[in-house]
């Protein structure tokens, strides 16, 4: 069975890549292929591209679609092992996995890291208890450390969008109010390492990523020097890792400006917080990539998809 | 590009209310028209009716729907312009209307008046916000100064039951126990005024509506008086204008009953408020239109999209 | 009109049992037959298994579905006749039924026993008043003191599962830390009384079911006793009817074990909680149907929802 957990789980990034562009021009051309095939979509947590670009694209391939928010429209799940469900819990995971499995052909998850706890977080408990019970393939729509359809977009979008045999491309820490997952990162990183590219990490210290996901990546404290001649400019803010979900500090002098741009292009998932994050002037302007990125949500889920459908036939 | 946001972008009323009425008897005769085309229905507030009505009128026309509730399903949004966004909100309705364009071929938008602040209210922001930064069509599912949807399905009722020449119209404001924004009252007065008809607005004083609106209109302050003689009588709540939002007075006597109704027919927009807005008597009996009204908002609803998928092929 | 109500709705079990077991080996068969017809799934209560089964059996159909939990997402409704409502609630029983009527052609509920006031709960005040006041067919997705489509579900799973002429079955309950209705008891005890079978209800005293209900069925206090030889055992937790919606005593000696178990199989509705109502050996090992139960839920609905469609063609 073939799951889509992680930016790995595309067993040729480029020809995917090549094949969602493709699918980009045509999107109804394969709208035979699920035909009589139902997804259903759990969300955990908010969702606005994830939750209408993964049903445009179930759609575009002739699905059915159902959707469903599990935190207030389902039971609150169990997920420990032997546990005696004398509390707040009402269905365990086992139990709801092999159900939802009789309903649908694929299954797609979202379930953020709560920032609490890095074991639990990076345990996966929903989306690796999902995986383990199904019957079904399992598709990630953003788990707690992990956003694998977005680097599948980020990478089709870098991909329209250069013209180097090897593309300088900088990840931009960003300051933010609130603490938020590392999930993005984490997959835009393990994407880049799979690219023909000049990578660069740049953020203040304190904000590590997971050196296991990291590992030979060049990563410079510097946000002026790591951004030098840029071609492509990723900016996301994540809390720290190792003093697990804080906020340290603010840095709000690693704001993304126009100047500091340069002629880089610009990229963020979104959403994004303007004048926090990015200053207007790099959103307003023609150097940003963000709406092409979000449009290509649309594709990443359809290659993930179609290549499901075709397993299940 | 066509939206429709005002009873107003209804280009010639009369064609359109006989257009829908033809929808009515074959509801799928273009159920080809919205193949492989997508409307998202988003809602920033509760709603039946414009819910339900909406999504069938879009399946009459083939299209595929996507709905989903803004408030708590996606993110908080930020409205104004130049704001650095370090407080609550997520995103900014520069990104998210860009991006629900990437997804839909049309987008629908549902937000209240939150009647705090006239000046607030009036900019819309919600609806202008997405009119102005989205890339397609955008339909007024009820904003917080009108709600069109419901003038052209009144509009529909009207000609379904009138046999006369030129009618006598009564719009009667009503008590409730709770401030309720402008909007039915808004384009029902805007619809009345492109009709031939003789149109009065009976309301307490202190009730008076935008008078940019109204202007023209005779304005009755005693009810009985307006009422003599009317064919329809279009009951429906709203707060104080010029004392914004305030229900300054309870004016119980000013509810609907089968005497004041006499021969006349009664409208109202729905959800009603028995034996407080209108009695019993008057909703139980054989003169009320309101369940006429409410399944003519499929059929307006239908009409709109099928000018705006015209226009869109 | 054909509504699905109880149990005693299908006015033959048997055939419906073997029709829906023909319709698990074929769900697509009569996809024509729900073409261009709409259901309204409205949920006033949470539901996993109900709201993605019934949805699947629909678009099996080839019906459009529309899913609308009503609680936050439409207005809070006011049942009282004559009612002067001047509180809380914004629409009356009357005008909603209606007005759903205008755009489904079946509606499907979900309301819950609020387990506050048994006459409240009895007189059933969401589901009748839809059934009173809607124009279209109504099916129950469980109300305050019926599930006859987790009944049908569990007729067809003891049908697929029984090698004997007259199978010993027992309803046995179990502790839960919660106050739960009696929905899933009884139509599972009515539909009991319709099967050639030994049937035993066993429940700690105080826990009596609605007498009228299991008139003329055995009822042993006696646990041990009542499970002798039993081919299938079916758990379920309920709350006092006589002491209404009270949890008199926990007596978590009647958790369902593998051993108490022996030979039979292991039923229960689900959402079910491990090592409370039964232990992990039961639901993990080769005797449990519970996921067969919920797959048919699927079945269930689907000859249900076939049944109607038959009579509004």
């Amino acid at each position: 069975m073939k799951h889509y957990l992680s930016i790995h789980d595309a067993d040729d990034l480029t020809q995917w890549v090549d094949e969602a562009i493709a699918l980009k021009k045509e999107p109804k051309k394969y709208k035979s292929l699920g035909a009589d095939k139902t997804i259903c979509l759990l969300f955990f947590n908010n969702s606005l591209r994830t939750r209408l670009s993964t049903q445009k694209a179930a759609m575009n391939l002739g699905m059915d679609v159902m959707v469903m928010n599990f935190g207030n429209e389902g039971w609150a799940l169990e997920y420990g092992d032997g546990t005696i469900m004398g509390e707040g819990k009402s269905e365990h995971i086992k139990e709801a996995a092999q159900v939802v499995s009789q309903y649908c052909d694929i299954v797609a998850i979202r379930a953020f890291a709560k920032l609490q706890d890095k074991i639990k977080d990076e345990a996966e408990e929903v989306l690796e208890g999902f995986t383990q019970y199904a019957s079904i393939p399992v598709v990630n729509m953003e788990s707690s450390v992990a956003h694998p359809l977005q680097a599948l977009a980020d990478a089709i979008t870098l991909e329209e969008n250069n013209a180097k045999p090897k593309p300088k491309v900088v990840l931009s820490w960003a300051p933010h109010p609130k603490a938020l997952p590392h999930a993005v990162a984490n997959s835009f990183v393990k994407m880049m390492k799979l690219q023909n590219a000049e990578f660069v990490i740049t953020h203040p210290e304190g904000y590590e990523l997971d050196s296991r996901i990291t590992e030979g990546c060049r990563i410079e404290h510097n946000q002026k020097k790591a951004l030098e001649n840029a071609d492509f400019v990723y900016v996301k803010n994540w809390s720290s890792y190792s003093d697990y979900g804080e906020v340290i500090h603010q840095n709000t002098d690693w704001m993304m400006t126009a100047e500091k741009l340069d002629k880089a292009k610009f990229m963020h998932c979104l959403p994004v917080r303007r004048n926090m994050v990015v200053e207007d002037a790099v959103l307003d302007g023609n150097q940003s990539l963000v709406i092409e990125q979000a449009n290509n949500r649309t594709f990443s889920a359809q290659i993930v998809l179609k290549k499901i459908l075709e397993t299940i036939k």
